[in-house]
């Protein structure tokens, strides 16, 4: 079971308001190589980890990319909170204004609602492994394309942890590819 | 931030291979009425809540309901680990043995993937809360037709706990939409 | 069966051409909680209400959201139909230029065609009613969103109307509702 | 605006249950070559047809194809109401029951939800008329599958009849698209 | 099998970036009525012509609509590979950066990502050779919308090109569909 | 410029037809692992690898995978075509008959249509040959699975070939990954 803590991984607290960089930054918890997609994913494939020590990794994995969504959507949320729909229009988000205020909603930075095609669960272990160190790099390098995006550096602290966070897992999921790739 | 704990929030312990209630169960986890749908819309409108209470409570319900997704995972799981080829094709999980073995994907009944466009997130606190009441709704329904599904007592049992939960949710969103009603 | 009379049913004279807003008001023709959307719920739901009396009302309420849709589209054409290419683009709307000309197509405001994963139909009559009285509050909201973003009178009018059928449509499933939970 | 009358465009009258005809016929009602793909397809074209002529074509055939969807739920329901839940099953529509009971909902035979990227509506008039001439083509071959597929003489009569609309319908549709060829 | 050579069909040399006309030209790669739409129509339609005669028509046809993509690729990349991240967004195009960089992906104007429901395969020769029809049509449209949303000499060349194959190609299904009409 | 030649990579020729490996086979045409979105996935990140090196290889192993597509299509339509509407019905391919007859269609195993979501291209060298070793990984591991799902050795043979091809073209996204993790 989940458990909830009110404390967020990495703190938060952005101070100046940037409709541009949320617009962008929602990729992160709706778009593809996304946060949401992320823990769906590693979620997903655990059951089915031929033993404990796999189940484990994607198991704690999954759960750290849910506070990742958490700490994505806090980051939208300051960044657009006291918003006008006068500045929202003049940001582009004129079109988002009328279907979700400003609440979040996860998509894309085009608009696309997410989607679980964006993710694969085979009944492979080798290659639910490969998907999830290629998630891995894509989130990175979502990350690296925000990061030259924005010079604000109350975002780029959090961004930059959690890119941090995505070469870690990548070295984990490696780790634990080579481990079956062994014994398999 | 969200943490794991090794329990479940109510006991799941199948002992019967069921391959046709597996292929029903599956949309509570990834179907539009399913226990990630419910997740991740009350999850999505907590940020925008007028106070504390309504972030809270939208808050405590995502969390329940993301357990709520491990409970379906882990049933299906069980109903399905150690299905042979065989079984899978005479229960009309042929297809779904080719895309997926015996792992879990996020789909409804007909295998169409999970997609965010079956929640809502508008500006309104009262039209996110009647959407919520509306969720739990149409969850409970689905839970009904799932027990009349099945006469086993290892599924009917959790899915009784799952479709009371919906009732008490229901009941949770009605009074929070009563109480912004009267103060907005 | 259905039949066309050319009238109108609230009128519609636009007199200022304005694709701004003809970008945020096609969400009510193809988006999430449009008309369209709502026309083709209470259609396809009518058909499993348990008396003549459920029948009537999501028959009824059906034809006029399809009238309804009809209202929206005639705003947009009149908004947007003497425009150039030049005075599109500058609007942001070169892309629509590109796929549609100044025609009309079912999408939300980002884009995304219109999808049946939209709304819900479940073996359950409550739960449907729930589905519908959300889909009013929110179809309400969304006409309360687009009425803040603009001044024009000849667009607010159609639209205070259109969000006050909303309301009168709220009622009736909500009556509706209480009357089948008092019987089932 | 949009009337109602309770008069089906033709009767009706199916008086054997069958399950498996059923699911086939589902796809005119949501499916690409459908009834309601046709309709949504001539009432989004016809705000942008060049003339009179044009508009008056596109609307008369819009709103028959509404009622042929009606025609086409119609005989859905009255081959699925009464089926219990083992003959649903039996049918291959155990996965249907969960999600939708014997209610009507817009798919194609899989169950993908009806989306609006079955069809096109371009700038351009002759691209669109050509548009309408295949959809007329498609809908008639899907007419001339169902009709292979069953011997019930109660379901084949609409359909042909239905299929016949088809035909009907290209014919006006090539004639308004060589008038307009001429005249461009 | 497919052969690759590295000259193009027809020379692309666009010396003046635009990431305006790269923004609208991306939907005749993934867009409903681009190129890779139609060459996937056409190659999926050919293995159940009638005859030998068919099956080349389609198979050529579905070859060249694949350098076409190859084209249209060119001219985007031609059109975006140096530019800034400051000019993307100037343009617009900051959410595709924040997803692709300057890659390339299939998606329409909108950024929906190509999917196959812009297509259609039915079992009957007329109705496939219909949608072939309508295809070229509607991507003479789009080439001739696309025409008139620039001035440059580089970019008009090629789209003229294309609207002309697209023209070649609506003769030649159409002789093919009279061909077969005659004989059924 | 893709050019046709008439003979296949690898011979198919299969004596028995078998509607349950169709209805599974499918999946390599349309599905989320399958030749078509290989196809596109490398064609579409070519035009931003760093050098020849790298553009040459996505380019051959795009125009090879694309060959693939032609072979898994060309042993479904032996596996099917001369298959009676009952014998489909009886396999399961009642709805595919009222969709497609036994034409080619690109979908995965469930009837979900192709769709660009199963692949992604970001701006960034190593995520993308990552993602392309993944999709090795993927596909291989689909190929072993239809293995274990038949029998007939003239299935076998060429799924066999199409498996090795993947693990070698694993191989080459590994290597050109490893050359340019060292000069980044």
């Amino acid at each position: 079971m989940f458990l909830y803590s009110k404390k967020l991984v990495y703190p938060i607290n952005i101070k100046k308001k940037d409709l541009r960089m949320a617009k962008y930054l929602i990729t992160q918890f709706g778009g593809p190589n996304g946060e949401l997609s992320a823990a769906l994913r590693y979620f997903s494939q655990k059951f089915t980890m031929p033993d404990n020590k796999g189940r484990a990794l994607l198991n704690d994995i999954a759960t750290e990319e849910l506070s990742h969504v958490e700490m994505i959507c806090t980051m939208i949320h300051q960044l657009t909170k006291d918003a006008s729909i006068k500045e929202l229009e003049e940001a582009g988000l004129g079109p988002y204004y009328t279907e979700h205020g400003v609440s979040l909603y996860p998509t894309d930075t085009f608009g696309n609602p997410f989607t679980a095609s964006y993710f694969a669960v085979t009944g492979d272990t080798l290659a639910n492994l490969s998907e999830d160190m290629a998630a891995e790099e894509k989130a990175r390098a979502t990350y690296e394309a925000l990061i030259r995006q924005t010079n604000d550096e109350d975002i780029v602290g959090p961004l930059l942890f959690l890119r941090q966070r995505e070469i870690v897992h990548f070295n984990r999921f490696k780790e634990l590819y080579d481990y079956y790739k062994e014994r398999m």
